[in-house]
């Protein structure tokens, strides 16, 4: 191939890597971890046990999942720097940038030493993974003017990061939820994150480097927070009734629906499917019907108008999702940092699988700019 | 072009973007920023006006690089916040680290607000350009047991620099080398670097985010760091006599002689004639020669072996440079983080370049891996 063969902007339709990680059947609806249908890991599984999976490309065994999930909780807890470096950060901006900018702190603030290297260690402290969900949770303590709370070993990490948050364990089913909502958003192949992350390890850089990249990433508005602006939407039409004319006015303006299609799925997005029968298991259990009626009609109103045009639009899985965390009390600005903290996994295996068959990412560009000039005194400009 | 058309592993030979930033001429050693060529940016201007034309994409007027200027000098000084983060990070682990997680920080720390947008104002103050130098000089500064040294705004980005980290005014010859070390390493095409700040920013991320994500990709040892191990091989030889017994050994086991080779420069690298300048005024001025002598000798046996082989290979940039640097008396460790300093301008120039005419980064990649499973009962696995 010529230097100038492929010029695919934005590299759409190249292929950047080969990868047993995730396997996405779009026409269908299908999404896969390392071949487990995600319903099934939704269903069963937990979000220590999936990380388990997507790391070490097999589920693990009763006493693997016991040590694994030991080691994980185990590196739960933020150091005091960490924690001043979240009271110092200011309170207008967002945690995003914090959670970048702590994880790559965190490169070198591991207690337990990290081999830097193609072939490191880094499945064993996992604190790269796991401190997100401490970060994102400290973070909102403080900005509510509250303490932080130190983890608990005993609960899941979907339980866990919701007592962090609340200082309070939260119910059974309330737990389970937001843990299976973390093995819902931990891996779905190379998109922007995912191959930053990947671009980044290409490099031989550090796995906590890598994933601060892919926070970067992930916080761009064309890649995390549409769950966010789904719930801007649900707020602005503030009840069924009001569906069809919100409708009518949108896609008059030609406005895009947020939460709806996806570049990937011609179908049902998968996890949409199980994010909304939390969204019905929660509405029943707080007595609160108003987001499950307002998305159910406007996913109803809006795939009939869709489907009259002939172009079928299904929910993604930012549709239902940003409704389930409201119920959980989780304020919108964390919608994305949690895609981060359980992306996180994915990143990871990404990274690893990156290093086993290594090249450098080094892409060409195509030169359009001025020819040879000569540096001008600066009193002739 | 379908899913599968195209599968470039680490994206080789693939045109990832188009740019009127730099031209590089591999076969004639020739590298221009916007046109100009090299020898005459490194000859004439300086780090500021070089960021300047790099980031409006035309050289300033006198006014326009005297506010310009003032404004870079304006951001250099450290916050309290910032400046605890290094103190708090561990001695043991690298400025690279704590640099990606301190630009990240800034994204929220600065005081002059940044619209995060498409069209954001981030020319505007320039700390996610400027504090990098701050950073790299304060992390000495503490791992030396010494104090911060706040910046001086009379002096050049590269005088200051070494200002800060001495604590007394560096001679006038060694500020504007390191200056012009600056603006030889200020931008070189789509780097793995520039490549992850391209596309993080595609996503809408912010310049600060993307800029840190590029300091992970440049961490890696696959990337930055090679003059860092030019030097270390300078230090094993340790005279020039003891250069041929070097490369006997080296080529014997099929050793990468560091420095030497280029994957787009089949010439000898510009940047590195400029520096072999550098190296013999101070080894002139230090009365210190030993590492231009070995150096030069190890130029001249080795290009004379692979000349005799028909496989030319020249000196790049990194042969020279860490010479350079150790007579300013700056250690290793620092050496990439140089590298950070001065690509910083390349990798805004590219940010913005992106944002231009945005196409988000989403390549696909090739499904490897098991069939559809199902989920096995813990106990049966």
């Amino acid at each position: 191939m010529t230097d100038t063969a492929t010029y695919a902007k934005g590299l759409e339709g190249v292929v950047a890597g080969e990868s047993v990680i995730c396997r996405i059947d779009g026409l269908n609806g299908r999404l896969y971890y390392l071949g487990y249908p995600i319903e099934e890991l939704a269903r069963y599984s937990t979000f220590e046990e999936t990380t388990y999976l997507l790391l070490y490309g097999e589920l693990p065994t009763a006493d693997e999942l016991a040590e694994f999930t030991r080691r994980m909780r185990a590196s739960r807890d933020l150091s005091e720097p960490v924690l001043d470096m979240i009271r110092s950060f200011p309170k207008v901006d967002h945690p995003m940038e914090l959670l970048q900018s702590v994880v790559a702190y965190l490169s070198g603030y591991v207690e337990h030493r990290i081999q830097h290297s193609l072939t490191c260690n880094c499945r064993d402290t996992l604190h790269q993974v796991v401190q997100i969900s401490s970060v994102v949770a400290a973070w909102q303590r403080f900005h509510e003017g509250k303490e932080y709370v130190n983890p608990r070993q005993d609960l899941s990490h979907g339980a866990n990061f919701l007592y962090m948050l609340r200082g309070q364990e939260p119910e059974e089913s309330e737990g389970r939820i937001m843990d299976t909502a973390l093995v819902l958003h931990a891996e779905h192949g190379f998109n922007a994150s995912t191959f930053t992350a990947r671009v980044v390890a290409s490099t031989g850089s550090t796995c906590y480097c890598s994933i601060s990249a892919a926070i970067g990433a992930l916080y761009g508005f064309l890649h995390g927070g549409a769950n966010e602006r789904v719930m801007q939407a649900v707020d602005e039409i503030g009840s069924k009734e009001r569906v069809k004319d919100f409708l009518d006015n949108e896609l008059e303006r030609a406005h895009k629906i947020m939460g709806m299609g996806h570049r990937i799925y011609k179908a049902k997005d998968p996890r949409a499917i199980v994010m909304e029968g939390f969204l019905e298991e929660l509405s029943e259990k707080k007595h609160d019907f108003r987001y499950l009626e307002i998305l159910k009609e406007l996913e109803r109103d809006f795939r009939s108008r869709m489907e009259e045009k002939g172009k079928p639009l299904y929910p993604n899985v930012d549709f239902y999702s940003g409704a389930v965390y409201r119920l959980l009390g989780i304020p919108a600005i964390l919608f994305t940092p949690i895609f981060a903290m359980a992306r996180a996994s994915g990143w990871l295996a990404h990274i690893l699988e990156q290093r086993v068959d290594n090249r450098l990412y080094r892409p060409s560009s195509l030169y359009t700019g001025a020819p040879e000039r000569h540096y001008p005194p600066i009193e002739s400009r």
